[in-house]
Parts: structure tokens; sequence; C-alpha cells
């Protein structure tokens, strides 16, 4: 998968998809073989808002330059615009925190493993074997990750036997993703390992039983994490309260607000450290006509020197 | 749906399938519209080895009697059959139960939500519409359910907005389904109303809150419920403890072995009643040859009884 | 307090109250001698909307016919005003229900239980004994029920010592509210004994201890039951599910929009009945319009007959 | 174990047991051979307080007469006696129980499960065979059982494999104990089964697997249920809400204080149905010292006739 | 708020409260508009037992000097001498733990919300605009701050839209408190930001969402968190485990005794490091007469040091 | 304890303690007067597999060197081996953590309280008199720990008066075992003070309060920990998920098995750092024959190094 180019960006729009003229793409076979599919052009359709390039596995291409400013956020940040358009599903908390100061940044690969049943998992694994794939395990996910990305697995929360991997496959995981992350509604295992590795982790729970007992039933289709539906491509945005899943076409919103609010926190602080103004006088919005305009006015500079700041690079 | 004749038994078994020689069989469009798709052929490829007919929408088709028969069964006398089968994940309970003292039997017809995403529940209306569908709502799927079906939901365990029916649409189902019965991984409200229908129900907690903020994702595709993996058409039985899903292909096996376990049961009761026996002399095995013997012969006459009775049905 | 006839309606408003010509209105003594006192005006402050007449306590007086009424409502039908009203923090559940299929309505008569602070309720009990009361227990607020009351009690969920009644004043409470009903975030004890008496309960425990370990810091003021603020005379409404505190100025619409929805589930299951509309057709509103306008015809005639039904009495 | 005749009573107590001329007394063999003994030595010694003859196998036996009075107990009844003479840890609940309505009395027939470790079962299980002892089963236990027994049983909560009994060892438990009962800190199986035997049951949980992964450490040793310590003999009297173990040389004094609380309450509640008196001018003791002899000469009066009527039995 | 001195010691007591004699003190309007009032005069008398000044609010003015040996607390001392004094219930755990090697001393400044329910909410914010006050919000509690205060809010444990600071706000408090702290029984938002804050905290969850759906009813009012009533004035002290809420008249003798634990455990410490002893030798007081009087010796000779040291400052 | 010689290895085997042959060895006497009684010889003859020499009280002692090796063990190593073995129970986790990065290793003391009873325990301290010894309270048990030990106490998950030790006896038990560690199915007080104490522990809560309410019930017995039943000697590991207890008789495979993992674990890391490798071509099993070769000579040559390394020691 390493050194694939990404492809040019889609194009594609609901209307476009709805009269058949979606860009044919066609993404490499092993997709098909699990229970679930999710075609790449069933991605691209679902995904067709985002306006950025794509991945060579069809996923939206949140742009590295975004996703290193995305570090900076914070829940909150992401919060306020999401609220404002109707996003209210798209937070998930309960997990532990592998390195709590350590934020994560990445794009979603998604994972979806289901209870073990073989009459089911048997025809999966023939059909994979026809289709020339060897196996349906958690490495066969592992394998196709990209750099930048976070991996996304549900487990449904299952601890023991539940462990998408140990320190070895963590390892791996931040070698391959050059450090992105992970988010499993599940567990782990090796937590000794993996707190010596440097790369942010959320999981339920940990165990020192290997994973059994479940089957792999979908890689790179829409997946559940807690009370969020998470779409292959999603910027995943992990601080020590909990995760983001940012869709895409909303990401250089929620970036230029960020910047705002980064502005508007230095400010009031600024303000509070004179020791003159109640709470209330300064935030969240100075109530004497005279600070609101010297707030106006340090935000406008402020956000011109980071533009400026931002601009060489 | 109501009055179409049910297909004849589908051949396919997984060697046929991967020579491609599957039997086509197109199923009605609505299926196709949902986020997730699973056709009638993947449907059909999933659950090859279920030895009936199908019903019209590809499902395997429980015969009837067997249903009846299903109605004695309860939890042990499953777990007997399926754990020797390898089958460990197929119970689920924590549910409360509507009527405790009514055994819930049918073939399941499921349904699956994930948590609303507008952007993603755009395309899926779209083109749900582009294929002459009116809506994805709860009411698109209880309005497909057939006599003898089991509605199986997975709502993810929400309480709140996570009420798959009122009183109404409980009793339409019933009509529906012929008192057939609901498992939902969710909740209902109208508790009183509901309490009253007789139709045996499973669900994890009651709310006035009418569905919502939610999406439909899939109408007959795989679900989880609790630990288990439910396949549509998978026999449903609930009983005081909670809710076996039953893959076809074992059902004539339960049957068979509940037989026999009735029998044991009975005549071990008949024993301990005779007050001369500890418990370990006659259970679960008899250690005296002689009780061992008049145990088979008991076993082999009341078998008999039994098949006689049922034959002239 | 028995016989002493309730007070004219107040016409006290918002305005009214603000400006200062509230209508002055002592209450007696006693309310004035725990930790939190809410006076008797107070009290018709904050119930200014309410539209009916006081109990001499000063609580609204929800009617007795309308009191009636209300034993047809589920939360549901409750439900449907409140939240169209923005009254959204109504309803409490997570009780054990003594007799669920006895749905249990009443005014509100509130007590509040604070853990125990021997510094704090020392004074408490020498200002009481002051003003010429005996005691700060249970009982003191016991002995003031009246008729129509529900007994609704914040122990903040406290299980030992945390029982509110036993047998012998659950049969009081029952005898001097008319078999009006029990709340309490907290638990009671005696169930053999309670269970055999006719009159609603909600409660999160049973255990074998009495009260203890806590003071009484309050009679008819406002009390938190979950995540509802309750306000003495609310109409409290139990059934199978949960507990509604509905505001008195909400009563009415309530009853009325009931009314309607009991015809429309009666319309609705006849056409279901007929077996010839799938369940969207008909609920929850008519697709066709002469079905739409049969409904209509037959929501007018069955309101004129509930209504001349309801005139005589 | 049927038929032997219950032994004289033991008049050893602490001062006896500490100068060595302790009743020598041979229990059969099989209660050494598990990973804890506690012998019968053992077990006169920590329960030589205890007023009445003992049974065969050395546990106090609580006369049946007393356990018939006993019958008509509460938990707060026997709480009043308990708190008094310092016993606070005698209660546990949190159980399912099957028969709600049916009070449970017997003599505690205590069973240890701990978690399976094969090398220290193994070593049991040869001291089992060799000391001519079979196995090491729940059955083992259960066909020890004795009329007027209630099986309690210490499977630390285990759901999955904890399940002590399914129906047919319940029905022979019922057979065996005369309807006596269980308590198991664990669960059972086959729930539809059970319920319609006529013996109360409390469990934690109900599971369709058998029991497993466990071993027996312990028959008639002290147990822990709950926050309780149980001893072999304990009565064991369980209602709507939990259990209570109540150690023998206490029964007397519940029984005589129950006597009063009846009477007690009778008299209260007919008090309150006159309507004349708040519930603090009657209980828990009247105030006016008129009605306080009014009710000292009704409960002398009341416990001489009950007096009188258990005599002739 | 700043450089309002405190007013001189309430001579107030029990006695003296009753003959009516107290203190006029007229506390600044504001806490008159809420839901629940809590007068100066109330909140006096209900701390008549406090033996130091108060705060231009009324409150009970730990010194500042105690505040500072306080800081050397932990929850066991204190522990120590309330149970001794009756006081069980001032001890609050179950929180996350902001900074955990940081203890926090302050004095407790109440604030209470309760679930939102707009007729009551209306007549407040009306009844608070009269008086003068723009409005009824966190902030408004948040600014009446004073140094040396801990911030402490029942927030009922809500989550969601349970947050009373941001990392704004949590700034502005640290700075108006000099860093004094912040307990809630409920959450806060923005952990990333406040946790480079240098204050202690303590509570219930952590959430993005801002605070709502609640409304203000109580500053400096008796306050529940979790088992304790709060009063205003109370001198909080938290460590690693959990959160004290020490009566003012109890301060003196906790700091005390704490000195004396200090030494008691430094001589024990320092007995155990010399192999000799085993520890029910030395601890928790020593067998042997000679080391108890060594003991002696130690604490008298350090309790000594202790105090000369403390003199100068 | 301290000084004395352990004695040589137990040559008992199953066989031979059957025979009646096992070694005589006379155990002081303390642990005989608790409640439960496990003789030193009962404990020689349930460990009789271990290959070790025994400490002075009959634990089997894991010698020091093998200790030393095991602080390199984490949960999954020992799980391997253990599972393969059939040991499935000997883990158990949700502990509080008090040094996550230190791992903890020792031979089993174990402790057993049960909820306080005083007909029982009077008994039992009247026996403990009679037999010489002062008490049976936590200190009892705490001053037979030797170096190398850690503390295994079963107090029932109780946090309020479940607390095995504050900062002072866990300064003593730190100082006995030297360093070794303690693992309580309860709570400990005083984390503050604990906190700066270099022992690991583990424990369920934190609590103010002193141990209370409870028996010392026995010592060196077998108890129960979670899901495991830990036996005295059994060699306890610590890691930051959980704790293993490993029977002696499996220590040296556990040990050397790991020492190839952490090789397998060394290789896999450096093909992985090539960046040439998909996951599933080097883990858990290289795929091609030259690297499966490669990792044998590794392999081979890493191991004789280790083991060279260790001999001079």
């Amino acid at each position: 998968m390493i050194g694939i180019a990404s492809i040019p960006r889609g194009k594609s729009s609901i209307q476009a998809l709805l009269c058949g003229c979606a860009i044919a793409f066609l993404a490499p076979g092993p997709i098909h073989a699990q229970l679930f599919t999710f075609s790449t052009q069933e991605l691209m359709d679902y995904t067709a808002q985002e306006p950025f390039d794509r991945l060579s596995d069809g996923r939206p291409k949140v742009p590295n330059d975004m996703m290193e400013r995305a570090r900076e956020l914070s829940s909150e940040e992401i919060w306020a615009v999401l609220q404002q358009r109707g996003f209210n599903n798209q937070y998930a908390d309960g997990f532990q925190v592998l390195h709590p100061g350590k934020t994560m940044v990445g794009r979603a690969f998604t994972v979806q493993f289901m209870p073990q049943r073989s009459d089911v998992d048997d025809i999966a694994r023939a059909k994979a074997k026809n289709s020339g794939r060897a196996g349906l395990t958690n490495q066969t996910a592992i394998d196709m990750l990209q750099p930048g990305d976070v991996l996304v697995v549900d487990l449904f929360g299952k601890k023991v036997n539940g462990t998408i991997v140990g320190d070895n496959l963590f390892y791996y995981t931040m070698k391959a993703t050059g450090g992105g992350g992970l988010v499993v509604d599940g567990s782990v295992r090796d937590l000794n390992g993996i707190s010596e590795i440097d790369m942010p982790a959320y999981f339920r729970a940990v165990d020192p039983t290997p994973i059994g007992n479940v089957m792999l039933t979908g890689i790179n289709i829409p997946i559940r994490i807690g009370g969020v539906t998470v779409m292959p491509g999603d910027l995943v945005v992990g601080d020590r309260e909990g995760v983001y899943f940012i869709p895409p076409q909303l990401v250089k919103e929620v970036l230029d607000r960020a910047d705002e609010i980064h502005i508007h926190d230095e400010w009031t602080k600024k303000k509070f450290d004179e020791g003159k103004y109640k709470s209330s006088e300064i935030y969240s919005t100075p109530t004497d006509p005279k600070l609101q305009q010297e707030y106006q006015e340090y935000l406008k500079r402020r956000l011109e020197e980071i533009r400026k700041q931002r601009s060489p690079k």
C-alpha cells in the first residue's frame, strides 16, 4: 500500500451520483470478501461532500497540513462547529487513554468485528480465499494501514478475547501509520509493552488474552463506536477527554473557528490577568462596547499574524 | 407481502456458491437503498447450509410445524446442541421480558439503526427516493413483516429516542406477524398499552420519547444483538431467561434432542418421586445398569409415542 | 389540616408579584422551622401560573375531576404536550413499581432530607421547638398529608437508613391521602406488608433498616427527583414506566390532548384490524386524503361523545 | 442421611470447649475430603451457644415448630432483635426472588465453591476417592440435604457456569428438603422449569450453561453470602426483600419479639382506621398515656390469646 | 469583592439566636433572588458555633494560618476527629482528581443548580431582574468568589450540559480564589486546557458540551455533595482520595490532632526502621511500657518544636 | 520469623501423601486458632507438586533468582503457559494500581477476612487466647510476613472499614517483605502517605475509615481474589494490567517461555523497523521459510547469550 499516490479529488456530489455519472474507481479486491461489502463506489457516494483528494482506497484524504493544524484542537472547539451544523453524534468517550498529554490526529481506517459464528465465517473465508486473499484476521486489516491513518475498530466492547493488538502489532501500527493512533471499542493486551510506544491509543479495557471468538466483518465500512457513526476517512481527533470523528467537509471550518477560539481565550486570559474585571464583564463576550472593540481588533490582528505564519509553509 | 408463495428450497452450498452456480433470485428493490446492502444473493450465499424453503425475501423458512414444536423448548435444551456444534455465541439476555410465561418463536426479521449523521443519511434517503421508496424509517421495515416473523432490531442499547415501537406499532406488528414477537437492543414506549397486547417482547428499557436521532441502515442484514451475530431467518426462541437465535440448519437437531431431554426429565422426576434414590444415582445418568436399561426402554417407548402423536398432523 | 376548606384561586401572576401586589396569605408556622424555608408567599409566587384554586397550605389544587380523568393517562401522552411546551425535564424513572397495573395520580406533597449533620440539625430542632413544633421527622411531614396528595420525597437515593416508611406509615399514608401514592428517591421497608396495601408506590430500593442518619430539611419546597425539579402541587402521574410531574398550568392541555390520542389509537387499531393497510398508510397520519377525512370525522364524533359523557357528572 | 435421628442437645459452651471436655461426636467421613475441612467438633464448638438439639451432621437443629412460626416473620422484625444484639451483618439482598409471595424458612446447609484450579482439585479428588467418596460435585452436596434444610451456596456471584441447579436438581432439592429452599450467590438454569416448582429460591442470575470451571471446596463450613457470614444450621428466612441468616441462639427472641410487633401493628392500624389521630400520636408509641395504657392491655390480651392458640399444638 | 474587610467575629450561639438577639447583619442583595433564599441571618444562625470572624457575605472565615496548616492534612487525620465528634457524613469521594499530588484547602462557596423548568426559572429571573441583578448563571456565582474560596457546586451528577466551567472560567476561578479549588458533583469541559492550570479540582466527568438545561437555584446555601451536607464556609480539604468538608468549629481540633498523628507516624516509622519490632509491638500503641514512655517523651518534645516553629510566623 | 532457615524441599507427591508417608512437618501454632484451619501438612499436601524448597511456614519457596527473572514478565507471557496447561483462572484485574510502572513479584502470603459475627468471633478469639496468641487482627497476619512475600488479602471487596492498611502498616509491610507488595480485594487508607512508599500495591478502593466490622478467619489458607483461587506460596506477578498468581510448579516453564517471547519480540520489531514487510509476513510466525530460519538462528543465539549472562550470577 505504501507509495501509492493519492487519487484526484472526487467531484461527485449527491446529484452526480444519482444520475449515474459518478467517477468509476476501482479499489483493490480485498474489501469485497467480508460479510459486509462497501465498495469504493459506495464509499465515494456516501462521502461525496468531502472537498479533498482521495486515498488509493477511496477514502477522503484530509490534507497533511490540516492534520498538522488539528493537533491544536480540543474537544470543545470541535463541538462548537459540529453542533452548529447539526452533527451531535460525533463524539465518543469512556476510553482508557494511553498517553493523556498527546493529541491524536489522523484519518479513520475502520474495521468491524462481530461475534464468531462458524456457518457465516466459513463462507466469508471461502469467499476471501476464492478472491485470492489469505485470511480475514486483524492482521489483514492492519496490513492495509497507511501513513496518517488512525485505526478505528468496532469490537463491540469485548474485553476477554477482544484485544485488537498486543505490543508487537501496536508497534507495527505505529510504524505503518507514522504514529497515527488507535481507537478500539474493545481491548488491547500487553499494556506494559504498549505504554513504551509513542502512539496515542484509546481502548475500553486491557486483557492478557489474544483476540478470538470473533470474525472480521468489514474493512473501511461505516462502523459504530459508542454513539458515533464513523465513516472511513473521517478526521479523528483525540484529547484527554475523548475522541471526535469529524466529517471531512467540516474540517476547514473547525480549524478556522479554532483559530478564533484560541485568540479569544488568549485575550480573555490576558484581561483576567489584569484583575480589573469580573468574569461576566469579559467572558464569553465583553459587555463594554469599548472592550468589545478592543477584542475585535485584537482578533483581526492575531488572525493575520497566524495566517502569515502559516503561509510560508 | 402477504400471499406471496415461498420459493423452492435453496440447493446452494458452499461449493456451489463458489463455482458461481448459485440460484439466481431477485428480491424486491427496497433493501438496496440503505447504507448497508445485503443482496438476496448474498443472503442466500451466507445461509447456504439451511435445508428448508425460502421466504419471498430470500430468508430461510423454518417450517411452521417445527416452529410449533419449538414452543416447548427451553434455553438449556437449545444450549445442549449449539455448544456441541461449536455455536457458543447465539444467546442474548439482559432484557426486560414483557410476558414472562409466554415462549416466543419465529423467524428473525432483522433491522439495524445507527446514530444519525446527516451527511450519510441524506445520501441514503436520496438513493431510496431514487429507487422509488418513500422513506427509511422504522415503519419502512415494519411494513415488510410476514406471518411467523420476529422483529429483531439493533438500536445499540439506546433508551431515550431508541423506542422502536409504541403501542400502535406494537399492535400492528402483532397483527402482521401473527403474534410473532419483538427483540430490540433498545427500548419501547407506551408500556401500559403494550402490556395488554398478547405478543412476546424483549427490550432493554422503556421511555416515553419517540424514536429519533438515528438512521435506518439495514433491513434483513446480519446484525448484532448483545454477543450474538443474528442472521435473517434464524429461528428465534425466547423464554423467561433470554433469547436464542438458532441457525436454521440446526433446528431439527435441536428439536429432536429436546424430545429426548423432555423424556429424560419426565423419567428422572418420576424416579425422584419414588423417594428411593439420591440424585446422583439417577441424574444425569443412572449409575445402576438396571436403571440405565429401564431408562433406555422408557425413552424408546415415549419417543415412539411422541412421533405417533405428531404424524397424524 | 383535615377539614380546612381550600382557599380562593390565586390571581397572582408574574406581573402581579413583581409590583408587590400578590395576595397576602399566611400559612401555618411549621414549614418555617426547617433548614430550607419556602414561605406560602414564595410558593404562590413560583406557581403563579397555575389556574386553579389552592389548598390550605398554598399549593395549587388541581381539581378532583381532572385527577379522575388523569387516571387514563400514559407517559407518552403526557410527553407529547410537555415537550411541545419546552418542559423536557418532568419525567423520572428507574423506580421499583409496587403495583405495576395501577396508575398513580395526585398532587405533589414534597419532602426533602439531607445527610445528618448535628451542628445544623441541632439548630433546626431548636428553632422548631421554639416555634412550637415537636419534631422534625418523617412523621412531621406525613401528618400534614391531605386527601389527593402523593408524597414525594427526596432521600438522595439512600438505601440503608433511607426508608421513608414501613408498612405502618405506608398504611397511614394510604388512609390520609385516600390512596394517593408515594414516590421516594430512597427506599421503603417491610415490602411484604406494603405489598398488601392498595396504594401505588415508586421507590429505589427496599431495606430492613429504619430511616436514620438524615435530617428533614424541607416540607413543600421545590425538590429534585432524578432529573426533575418537582414543585409542591404538581400533578403526579405514575404508570408502569415511571412518573411524570405535570405543572398545574399544563394539566388541562395534557388531558384534552390525551382524549385525541385515545381516539386516534382507537381508530388506528380499528383500521389495522381491517388488514388492508400497511402501518405507514395509517399511522401516524393516514396518507390517503379520504382516510384522513374519515379519521377527522371519527375524531370529531368521538370527542363530542366523550364530552357528552363527562358533562352530566 | 434419611432416617438418622437427631442427636442430643450439645451442652458444650465456650468454657467447656476450652477445657477440652467437648463432647466427642463423629460425623460421617465425607466432609473431610474437600479443600476446607470443618469437622463436626469444630462446627459444634463454633455454634456452642445454640440451645437446641443437633442434626446428625452436627448442625444446630432449630425445632420444627419454631420454623413454622418463622413463616410469619418479615425482614424488619428480624432486624429489630439482631441489631439490638449487635448482629449487623446477617442480611443479604440483591437476589432474584423466584416466588415473591412465598416466605422461605429453613436450616442452612452450606456449600462453597471456588474457581477451578486443577493442581488443587486433583488432590482434593484423590483424597475424596481415598476416603471412599465418589466425587466432589454439586450433587455430592445436594445428596446430603435433609428435610427442613435450605441449600445455601457460595458460587462467588458467578453467572456463566455458575448454575448450581437446573430444573431436575431443583426438583430433587424440593423433594429432599420438603420444599425448604435455595439461596445461591451464583445462578440457576432452566428458569422456565424451575418457575413451576413450588419451592422458594434466591439467586443472582439465570444462565443456560451448566455448572463448570469451579471446584467444590466445602460442605457445611462457614461461608460468605454477600455481606453475611453464614454458619451451618443458621435459621434462614427469606421474604420479598432479601434473606436473613439468624444464629440459632437468637431464634426464640426473634419470634417472641415478632409476636409483639404483629400485635403492635394490628393495634396501630386499627387506631389509624378510626381516623381520629395523626400518625405521630399513635406510632411508634402512643403519646397520650391513656392510649399507651390501652395499647399495653391490648398487647397483653393478644399475647395470651396467641400463646393459648399455640399450646394445644 | 477584593479588598472588602472581613467582619467581626460572630458571637451568636444557639441560645443567643433563640432569644432573638442575634447580630443584625445585612448581606448584599443578590442571594435573595434565586429559588432558594438563605439569608445572611440564617447562615449566621446555622453556623453559630463557628469561633472565627466572618467574611463579608456572612460565611465563617477559617483563618488563613489554619488553612496553611491544613495543607498537611490527610483524609484519615480528619476522619479521626470527625467520627469522634459524631460527624460521619462529611466525606465525599468518587471524583476525578485533576492534580492528584496537590492538596486542596479553602472555604466552601456553595452553588446549587436544579433541572431547568421554565415556569419556575422565569419567575426567578424576573425577581432577579427586579432586584437589580443581571442574570442567574454560573458566572453570577463565579463572580462572587473571594480569595481562599473553594467553589463547591451541586450539579446533581450531570455530565452532558453539566459542565460548570471550561478552561476560561476555570482560569478566572483560579485567579479569583488565589488557586483555591473546585468541587463539582457534575462535570467540566476543556480538560486539556484545565490540566495546565495550577488549581486543584474534583469533578465527576468531563464533557465537550457547555452548561445548559439547568437553573441556578442557590448561592451560599446548604447543599448536598454525595453523602455530605455542605455549609457555606466549611473548610474544604481534598487529597488523592476525596474531599472532606470540616465544620469550622472543628478545624482547630483537627489540626492539633493532626500534629500528634504526624509525630506518631514519624516515631512509628523510625521504630520500624530499627527492624527490631513487630508491627503490633509498636503500632498503634507500643505494648512495652518503656517504649510507651519513650514515645510520650518524643511526642512532647516534637510538639514543642512544632509550636515554636509556628509562633514566629 | 526473620532468620528462620528454609526447610528442605518437599518430596511429597499425590501418591506419597495418599499412602500416608508425607513428611512430618510442624508449623508454629498460630494458624490453628482462626475459623479456618489449614495445617502445614494440608498446605504441603495441596502444593505437593511444587519442585522447590519450602519456607518455615510450609509455603513453597520459589527461589530468589527466579523471582528476579520474573520482574521482566508481562501478563501475556504468563497467560501463554498457563492457558496451555489448563490454568485459566489465575488472573485478577480491576484493581487500582499504586505504582503502574513498577512490576510486583513475590510469594503469596494469604489472609482471609469475613463479615463480623460476634458469636463466631468470640469463640475464635477464645481459642486463639487459649493457644497463647494475643489477637486475631490484620496485624497478627502482617507480623508474620517474610522477605519476598506479597501480602494477598481477601476482604470481599469491602470499601468502608475494609482498609487492610494505612501508611504506617504499609510502611511496615514494605520493610518486612523487602518491598514485596500488596494485593487486597478491599481497600487501603491514607493514599497520600502510601503513594510516597516504594512498594507495589493493588487495591479496589481507598477510604479514610480504619478496618472494622470484619473478623480474621484464615492465614495462609487458600483464598479467592476475584476469579482466582490463590494458594499460599503462589508466585504473584503484577503489572499495569492486573495480577497473575502462578502455581510454583509452572514458574520455571513460564520464565523459560518468556525468554523466547522476549527474543521473538526483539526480532519481530527489528524486522518491522526494516520497513520491508507487512505484519502478517513476520508475525506471529514468518511466512517465508528463509525468514523463519533466520528467526530460529537468532532465537538460538540469543537464548545462549541470555543463559551465559545468567550463569555467572
